[in-house]
């Protein structure tokens, strides 16, 4: 124990941002007599990284809220030392010492504990590797302080952002917002990869509407420049963005050389190996946030989840145990993240649909236009709330929504509800709080719930919103007007409240899905028919809302 | 079977609210075949009883807007016989009868399958039983229309409220909102009698910030009035509050007695006893909503929860049972509830700690201030969590929130992960949707489960806010500025990033307290005195900003 009391052990970590900052001070919070050392290689501990494009934006207009806190604050009310600019080059797991290069010179330091809080790095393509004068990653503060000092040099009038993900849109949105017009490249087919397309479409509607200019299932090839400065973007289809900033935010990359270097355990999602006491493969060795694998709730195996919230509790549990030889134990991780686009709110938890059935699961899934509370109290704001279930079972495998108000209540309803391995029929059996102002009777969640357990009762089927429907007897239950507004080709149309009169107008034998704006008219009608006798009726998840936002696919029609 | 096919029964529905609308409009659509016929005694259905003090404030400008469903909608698309000022008198359960009196004289009405959903109807005391033109209820649209009238009419300019559960806040915040000056009596020593004393404290507040002048400890023992109309309340203390306006919202008492005097069991909550499917002791007749009992998920016994959530999801439960002979269970419930008052949110789920206490459970609780959104982020908003969990494993047992944005959120996760028996150690680990505009890396559920962990482990245990703390040594780690705010006697003053330095001029051995604003920085101080070997340390929950709200009471100092 590096010749210490074991009772006060030396323990240093890796990185001082969220999973490095929150162990260091768990781990002074349960041993006063531990030493203390953050090793942290950018100028800055315990900043607000998820809140760096905000204040690109001016949203969040003083830089100094986004140092949450400092080295001072550290050493005083902690007893914490914290060295920035301390780059550790290597570790000695024999030993028990790290090698770390600081402004004057190298030094070993030994330890008792470690904890590596590396994170991770911002993926670059090679052409972008250069000295770019007008090309940036986001994700330090320097990074942050280099735009910034940009947009007040050169007013840029154009941007290109590349990468669609939480952190391109966030820029997107701020880059817009300080009144530069702004492209947005992803290489995905649609934005938000963890996302299924048709909720993705929504989100890109939003961007449409506040004048992003999409290029989607487009990656960057290249950039054209000219003395240093970048001066467009060219696309992997030879698209030319013209553009005097550009903003890459394409991915990120774990940080794990120096635990691979040092022979740590690498897991197979490319994470460092950790077992739930944060501990890698060498017990004196902890490991947290990006550069960890998690074990995922839904997949039930070890997975990357570069985000802050498990960061933070990553930290706390590896600072406990680092200090004590006790913690809790971490919980799988789900995936749960928000984001902000313009006016509207994008939130998932656990698998999208396409990467459930990625893993040959046997998924359905559900979707809901609902408002985020009772319609008829003011200013309700609508949402579409999308439930990915198993089969059989209906265990819940993960939840997106995208709307106003509301949305991340939504998630994190349904993000806790699947820390239980919750079914659809526990959702439905929820006691959400209910008044006009904050929800209805019946929640979205309930709405969901319900519209997912009668699919799981095949009280109608659900069909995907994509789903090609020439093999069906289409069944437009919607009015005239709203028809007139979404037209749907080859469809018998019957409004609802003429159903039960005039089914004899359509043949009970054959195939028929039931359609209209929403699912909910539709699923009236469809038990309508059921119950008349109907041999194969199905609803279109979502209605003609979602269909109008998807290309009809090849899918079979039984 | 009334002569009838067994897959066509005739359903009748007493009552065509929240689970009476809700159960006939499920029948339907499992059972095309069955006869559907709701009475109702008055003179609309399916109206948003929710939505009534926000139409009598004028919030929801168009009456139209609280009908949801009408008769006509009933029959049209869901062929379901609606009448309107139909009062059931009696059950005749060996004939399968029930005897109905509507506008035009008694009928006798078979039935296969019968469904209770009579509501619960406001308690009057006797004195105010007369005909006054100015004293109301507000729990039906015709008390509703009678109160605008009233307005419109004498153009009243002071109200007295009595009852300050839901509505009537509600009511207050409404009346205020027209303009009037009101008046708040409630009997109980708080408003919000869910709640614990010192989160009424905070909603207590807000209404006098708004100028409600506030009655509580103190109920309502009679009437002043002349011809008709009351000019006074007079309290149990004598007090008078005179005014033109008087609205009783002083609680309910459930419609049983239709199922009382045709021998259905009556539970020991004084509501109608049900199975899981929803049915009576008579297994061809269901009853749901405020009328019933359901299974508490805390208290596991049956209890009253006349709430609407539970109404809408046991009526959907009873109309599929009455329409196939089968159906999902219903779910225990939580009692989880929201209200807003004016700016203020008000959340709570589970049982207070009040009441856990008179359960003779062993009750722990912790609560905590925090902010809905990243403080770094601008419009983040204060609020205050209380987590009631028992001692040992730290099972939920309630929580309680009060402040603005986000409030309902913080519950309806925690309510649900009471659904599923949750821990501390649970809540402590969900994965929550985190970004700067929705929340925390470490959301405030998480602070609050972390501080309940913290305090099951005595790290350190955590003491009431209203504990007196003579016997204790307290030391207060706040800034000189915030204890000239909020002064606390009898405490030695050491900044909470002196105290490292200064722990040598308290005494180790003395039972001793730590204290600061929100008891963030209490905890930190009280673990380092407990590091430094100070043998009995405690954090006093809350801190000075809810022991300030609260009288010290005698409690124990061990």
């Amino acid at each position: 124990m590096a010749g210490r009391n074991a009772n006060a052990p030396r323990i240093l970590i890796v990185g001082g941002v969220a999973g490095g900052a929150s162990a260091a001070t768990r781990a002074r919070r349960c041993n006063e007599s531990a030493e203390i050392v953050i090793f942290e290689k950018g100028p800055y501990v315990s900043f607000a990284n998820c809140g760096l494009p905000y204040h690109v934006g001016g949203e969040i207009e003083d830089r100094d809220k986004l140092l949450v806190a400092t080295p001072e604050l550290f050493q005083q009310r902690f007893n914490i030392d914290v060295r920035v600019e301390h780059e550790v080059l290597s570790i000695d797991r024999e030993n028990r010492s790290i090698k770390v290069r600081g402004p004057h010179g190298e030094s070993n330091e030994p330890y008792d504990r470690l904890i590596l809080s590396p994170g991770a790095e911002p993926i670059v393509p090679p052409f972008a590797k250069g000295t770019f004068k007008n090309v940036f990653n986001l994700w330090t503060m320097p990074d942050m302080d280099a735009i910034l000092s940009r947009l007040g040099k050169a007013a840029p009038k154009r941007a290109v952002v590349v990468g669609a993900g939480f952190v391109g849109l966030e820029v997107v949105e701020q880059l817009q917002r300080r009144g530069l017009d702004v492209s947005l490249v992803e290489k995905s087919p649609h934005v938000l990869p963890p996302l299924d397309v048709e909720m993705a479409r929504i989100v890109e509607r939003e961007l449409r509407d506040h004048e992003v200019d999409l290029h989607t299932g487009n990656g960057i090839a290249g950039l054209r420049s000219n003395d240093g400065i970048a001066s467009a973007a060219v696309l992997d289809d030879e698209t030319n963005l013209e553009a005097d900033l550009f903003i890459l935010s394409i991915g990120v990359r774990p940080r794990t050389k120096l635990a691979a270097d040092a022979g740590l355990e690498i897991g197979e999602a490319r994470g460092i190996r950790v077992n739930e006491s944060m501990q890698t493969s060498d017990p004196n060795i902890y490991a947290v946030g990006d550069a960890v694998e998690y074990e995922h709730g839904v997949l039930h195996r070890p997975a990357r989840v570069p985000l802050a919230g498990p960061a933070n509790r990553a930290g706390r549990i590896a600072g406990e145990h680092a200090a004590t030889g006790r913690s809790s134990a971490m919980a799988s991780v789900m995936g749960t993240a928000v984001v902000r686009v313009f006016e509207k709110t994008v939130a998932l938890t656990g698998i999208s649909e396409t990467m459930a059935k990625r893993e040959h699961k046997r998924v359905r899934s559900a979707i809901i236009r609902a408002t985020n509370h009772a319609g008829y109290f003011p200013g309700a704001e609508p949402l579409v709330l999308k439930l990915i279930y198993e089969e059989g079972f209906g265990r819940i495998l993960g939840a997106q929504c995208v709307g106003g108000e509301g949305v991340d209540k939504r998630i994190d309803v349904i993000a806790t509800a699947m820390h239980f391995g919750a079914t659809v029929e526990d959702l439905a059996g929820l006691d959400l709080a209910y008044a006009p102002p904050f929800g209805s009777a019946k929640d979205p969640v309930h709405m969901a719930a319900f519209v997912a357990a009668n699919d799981l009762d095949a009280r109608p089927p659900l069909l995907p919103p994509g789903t090609v429907l020439d093999g069906y007897q289409v069944v437009d239950v919607r009015t005239a007007s709203e028809i007139e507004t979404l037209p749907l080709k080859g469809a018998v149309h019957i409004p609802i409240d003429e159903l039960r009169e005039r089914a004899n107008e359509i043949d009970p034998k054959r195939p028929t899905v039931v359609v209209c704006h929403s699912a909910k008219r539709a699923h009236v009608g469809a038990m309508l028919l059921c119950g008349l006798g109907f041999q194969d009726v199905r609803n279109l998840t979502g209605g003609m809302s979602i269909r109008s936002l998807v290309e009809p696919v090849g899918e079979s029609t039984t």
